[in-house]
């Protein structure tokens, strides 16, 4: 601090520091007094000092013991700028805490087998195994009691449950007219392997073929023979062969064909409970114990869709799939589409995390099947090998890599995204391929939560942003205006 | 801000703010003057009011940006309280911030062939690839330059290498004699599978039988034929054989053998390069580097072994093998043990992390093999099939899941442990075995730099303090006690 020295002329801006209307009220005072004004003057000018220097130098302590810490500030809220290529260590935690919508933490899976406590519900613990590591994936006995499992079937039943899917209508033909795309270019599509020609399983993966219809090898011998589309009989088509084919009679033969419920891609009933504030305490809970399972961001999961309450009779299926679409630039998810008025070419539901309870014994079957956890390699053809695809939960559950016996009151939990190195989603996890097996005997109940996030960090942040809006502004915009009712007549299959 | 007010009695105190020196320079200053001493009064308490309210809440400011983020302050350093569970995400984080010894972060494989950017030296970008996530292992091209590579074999050369691995002396003989266990219960210890026969892979997987020699299915045979233990020749003995036996005739067999190196588990020369402070720029530099990739505290790497210059001849190979021993609680680390009095039945190198770098091209073979990478499970009998024992890298390097061609400069770098699912060291990753393919033609030239990690906490953090203590140490002590001492006159081979 320096002396303001011994008197000398006095700097006619310091009278300045006074504001103006100040001045006014201190000139209305009286002049003189007992005590000496120039040592007044001199006291003023330290304090002045002091305080400048001090309020200088708290804010170089704040900005250094914080701000070097906390990144750009543009990062707090939507940034749009590039991140860097590889985070430190050090700025991974910044992110964490950035606040609750920047990170999206991953349990660790450990190894196969691995076994870790959580306290879910106060003075219960519970244990979460490791069923395999590519997916992602945990089970949790006992995530829900007995009581609330018979609670979950009942409101599902007074709500009322819809089939699944339904027998395809006749959109095909239309389709056909429409497609304006050379014989030549959807064999080329078609063959997958590129040697010139088309295996029966590459029609198996590649074709939305069957409309619904689930298509076995089976299937698709018995059409070729129906329009003789191989005459060689070798269940292999030559370019040649193809060309000469009227892909009509395709369609004429699958439409021809008697079509029931088993013969589709999913083969159940199910219905939407509504999970939000408000919401039944049973629903509420497990929403919170959701949260505390997954440690994802309250207004992540509090922002998903809710339960969906299935229902498989005997002879009930869903053959096996992702719970969300591949991730490409171009693609929407259904959730955030509800904020953002782009129109995207693709819409898929992005569900990062899949909670699936199951909520009674089942008598027969209706395991659930995760056909190539954990395999080396990802190979999509790989799945259908000698008339058998790994795929098909009717038939081949039993040669899948990892099988989950239904059990009252038990949860099993994956993600279907990986990771994309910087706590955010990354790419979908093709791993986390599967379905549920047959039931032979009895009724399966299940339930899913899935907590929806849109790999697209600015779109989820903003889609977050405008529903915490919406649910503060108290107006009558703000009822037609929840994620339980955008979901309300929600009839998406996936 | 409040108003002071008009006037009123002057209280004492406030006089006592200007410091004493300062009040008897302001008391020769002369009295009186043109400026109101009363107005100047109000400014001085204006001043004081807001100073003061300021300081408080900058003060609070720092306080709640900062405070709540530091965790616990008893957690900073050795902490025998037992850990939650399962922490959550933000107790992860506290602890990743308690200092630089409590929490052992690992890079995101994320999936095989995913690639990562990461400014190792200043300006210049590498890329890490994700080879496999069982175990968790990337490679990283370029990270040495061509003239570093030439100076690590020219230091190696100057210092001189030594065998690896010397031929095996006569101790079997005194071991089998005092060993003090039944046949019966030898034969109960070797039948993996217990279906009350030996198995050649069994007798393979089980033994030191060779007492350093690579022992073969095709060795067990002739030995089988020459002492005349399997009669009906099958390949399997059964109890009754196995009972027959005179194990010493076993003994004096192998000791009859004519055995050279390639003979042996490993066939390769080696020598220790100093990389702690005062070491060749060079080799500090490395360190720096490695410690930015693998993100490890300064003081675990700093206490880890020196690196490790290899030298294989054509015909030198190193058949699969762990880095780092299994976890027991009995088992002490070969680094902790010098700070440790304690007396371990079993002791082994803790290798956390291995970091290999590739010093030249290699004409001909010398790959890394990883034989049971990222397979589905770990299933130590299916090493050996049919006579294919996937851990021999002279015949069946070809065989294994992922090998790695030697490229000048490459480092690859892969964790020998799992996590614990808490910021440590957890268990051993059997997916980590690994070995050095036969050189067929030319000299390869390698490095390791190994990390080493006590899984046992206490013991990793005491060892630090106590290796941090003798580095301050400004005596004659200090200059005994370092860990590159320790390790000077190392022979151990894993």
């Amino acid at each position: 601090m320096e002396d303001p020295g011994n008197g000398g002329p006095l700097p006619p801006h310091h009278d300045e520091d006074t504001p103006p209307g100040t001045r006014d009220r201190l000139a209305g005072l009286p002049k003189g007094g007992g005590v000496c004004s120039r040592s007044y003057f001199v006291v003023v000018m330290v304090f002045v000092h002091v305080y400048i220097i001090n309020v200088i130098a708290l804010l170089f302590y704040v900005y250094y013991t914080n701000g070097s810490q906390q990144g750009d500030p543009g990062a707090n809220g939507v940034s749009t700028s590039p991140e860097p290529p590889v985070p430190e260590p050090r700025a991974r935690i910044q992110r964490e805490e950035e606040g609750p919508h920047s990170y999206l933490p991953r349990l660790e899976g450990i190894r196969v087998g691995h076994r870790q406590k959580l306290e879910l519900v106060q003075n219960k613990i519970h244990e979460i195994k490791t069923l395999s590591l590519k997916p992602l994936l945990f089970e949790i006995p006992n995530f829900l009691t007995v009581e609330e499992c018979k609670l979950l079937i009942h409101l599902a039943q007074l709500k009322g449950l819809q089939a699944s899917q339904i027998l395809p209508v006749d959109g095909y033909k239309e389709a056909m007219d429409n497609l304006e795309i050379s014989k030549a270019d959807i064999f080329n599509l078609l063959d997958h392997n590129q040697d010139g020609q088309l295996q029966i399983k590459e029609v198996l993966t590649h074709s939305r073929l069957g409309n619904g219809r689930w298509m076995t090898p089976e299937n698709i011998r018995e059409m070729y023979s129906a329009v003789k589309a191989d005459p060689d009989g070798n269940g292999v088509l030559s370019l040649e062969e193809f060309k000469k084919l009227n892909l009509r009679d395709f369609h004429k033969y699958l439409g021809n064909q008697e079509i029931t419920m088993s013969d589709l891609v999913r083969n159940s009933q199910h219905t939407w409970l509504y999970q939000g504030e408000g919401a039944h305490h049973v629903l509420r809970s497990i929403r919170q114990r959701v949260k505390k399972l997954t440690r994802l961001p309250v207004d992540v999961v509090e922002n998903s869709e809710p339960l969906q309450v299935v229902r498989y009779d005997t002879g009930g299926h869903y053959h096996a799939h992702m719970d969300s679409g591949p991730v490409f630039p171009e693609t929407a998810c259904a959730h955030t589409k509800l904020t953002t008025n782009e129109t995207a070419p693709f819409e898929t539901s992005c569900r990062y995390v899949t909670v699936l309870f199951y909520l009674n014994n089942v008598t027969g079957g209706g395991e659930t099947t995760f056909p190539i956890a954990d395999n080396r390699t990802y190979e999509e053809l790989a799945l259908i090998q000698n008339d058998v695809d790994l795929r098909d939960t009717r038939k081949h559950c039993d040669k899948g890599n990892l099988r989950i016996k239904p059990r009252q009151g038990t949860a099993v939990f994956w993600y279907n995204y990986l990771s994309n190195g910087q706590g955010w989603v990354g790419d979908v996890d093709e791993f986390a391929l599967h379905g549920g097996c047959l039931v032979t005997e009895g009724t399966k109940w299940i339930a899913n939560n899935w907590i929806n996030v849109d790999p697209n960090k600015q779109r989820q942040l903003w889609f977050q942003q405008e529903m915490a809006r919406y649910a503060r502004d108290d107006n009558e915009t703000q009822k037609d205006w929840t994620v339980d009712k955008s979901y309300k007549d929600l009839h998406i299959d996936l």
